[in-house]
């Protein structure tokens, strides 16, 4: 599993303080934390600031890569924001979070992907909205993955996110936001699969037991990445119990591992 | 989900001594609980009691059914034992567990689930043994649905156990499990599919996190039945979690149910 790191986000009201403060040892030490718990990229989003929003992503970044060589999920839908997190990126390739099918986004974002070389997260939407259906979701996927390979990006490079919508406002969503993932996976094998969890039990009590269980429904449709808090443990637990089970972890080894160093909360 | 409640199995430890000792009121209380905790079918197996072990089950199923009318789950590989059972039995229809396609059990039990119109656990094994991949499961799960439809089965009354092997032994066994169960389901959407759990982490640590983990992945996948523990609070909230996921818990009601009478465990 490709672990994007969800906890630097000026949206998370324990986290915006440091932000708000410049405060470089708290957002150090929860960078270091999120890698140490398994983090492939750290998600860096300073939305909140507004017109400060681009500048306060290049000083994240900038506090991030003195200490740290994680590579970053730039998360923003404001291309300046992008371009100055871009420039001032020197970890290595990141991943850009978000495109979507938008045609105002997707030509004015997907330059940037091109000529930074970045991984690119691609949400299944488009000008007439968030799509109802599996097939309706997959079409906006199939036009995301077509355009972007076009311009060069190769499908190594794209992760798909079906667009989870809470189950509580709609008994079928989790079945839509599953069955997206398993047609996706199968028609394009090289592309990966990266979503939120949370969404799935917005509005519902016990959000924690529903966001597992939906991690492990999507990991067996063949979801490959997942933007989440690698400091849940809890959550970490089901993923490692996951990989074990859906054979990608071989001879339970990781899994193994993790009992043994307590890594795992029963 | 037809959940089929395990615990009244003479090979269970802490159970055995009150069917050793024909402690009526410690089985009623253990049937009793186990149908409170959502338990469609009792599963019943006094093998340990070897030659003695028909005359057991009949004192078993006629201690319960004077104060309970859940139906059984009549659990041996033995046909003495299992016709005893049925002619004891009062409570409706029951489930024989379990027939497989090793002729001398198959012909044996058969004209037993005729005669008695019950439903049916057909395991997927056959006189070669245990298959290893996914197709040759599915050869004899369809072997085995084909031939007990034949006799009059019907497709409703065949619940298909997948044979589950330790994830522990073969890295590949729990996605052979779950893709056995998919394609089943898929070719047999009126069958059910019904294994047990427990199987999965032999040997392996933390074995109730890869239980949950295996019944939401195995859920996903078409399982619509499961031999388990009802009164394992925390497994039976990754089954209502997963009801709901899967859209089979419409609103979500049932979530929010359990989640009011604190039977989430979180």
């Amino acid at each position: 599993m490709i672990i994007i790191g969800e906890k630097l986000n000026s949206t998370v009201k324990s986290v915006r303080p440091a932000m708000e403060n410049y405060d470089s040892e708290a957002i150090l030490d929860l960078a270091k934390k999120q890698c140490e718990a398994g983090a492939a990229y750290l998600d860096v989003n300073t939305g909140m600031f507004l017109e400060e929003e681009p500048d306060r992503l290049e000083w994240l970044i900038n506090i991030i890569q003195e200490e740290i060589d994680t590579p970053f999920s730039i998360d923003s839908p404001n291309p300046k924001a992008i371009l100055k997190g871009l420039k001032a990126n020197k970890n290595g390739k990141p991943i850009i979070n978000s495109i979507t099918n938008e045609n105002e986004r997707f030509n004015s974002i997907m330059p940037l992907a091109v000529e930074y070389k970045t991984g690119i997260i691609a949400l299944c939407m488009d000008d007439s909205g968030m799509p109802e259906t599996v097939d309706d979701r997959l079409s906006v996927a199939e036009s995301l993955i077509e355009k972007l390979t076009k311009e060069g990006i190769d499908f190594e490079d794209i992760y798909i996110d079906p667009m989870v919508r809470p189950v509580g406002t709609g008994s079928h969503y989790g079945v839509v936001a599953i069955e997206t993932i398993r047609k996706v996976k199968l028609e394009f094998p090289e592309v990966h699969i990266a979503c939120g969890l949370s969404n799935i039990s917005f509005g519902l009590p016990a959000r924690k037991i529903m966001n597992q269980v939906f991690l492990i429904a999507a990991m067996a449709a063949g979801m490959d990445g997942a933007i989440l808090d690698p400091l849940d443990k809890k959550l970490m637990t089901y993923l490692y119990a996951g990989e074990a089970l859906l054979g990608r972890d071989d001879f339970c080894m990781e899994y193994l591992t993790k009992f043994r160093e307590g890594e795992l909360e029963i």
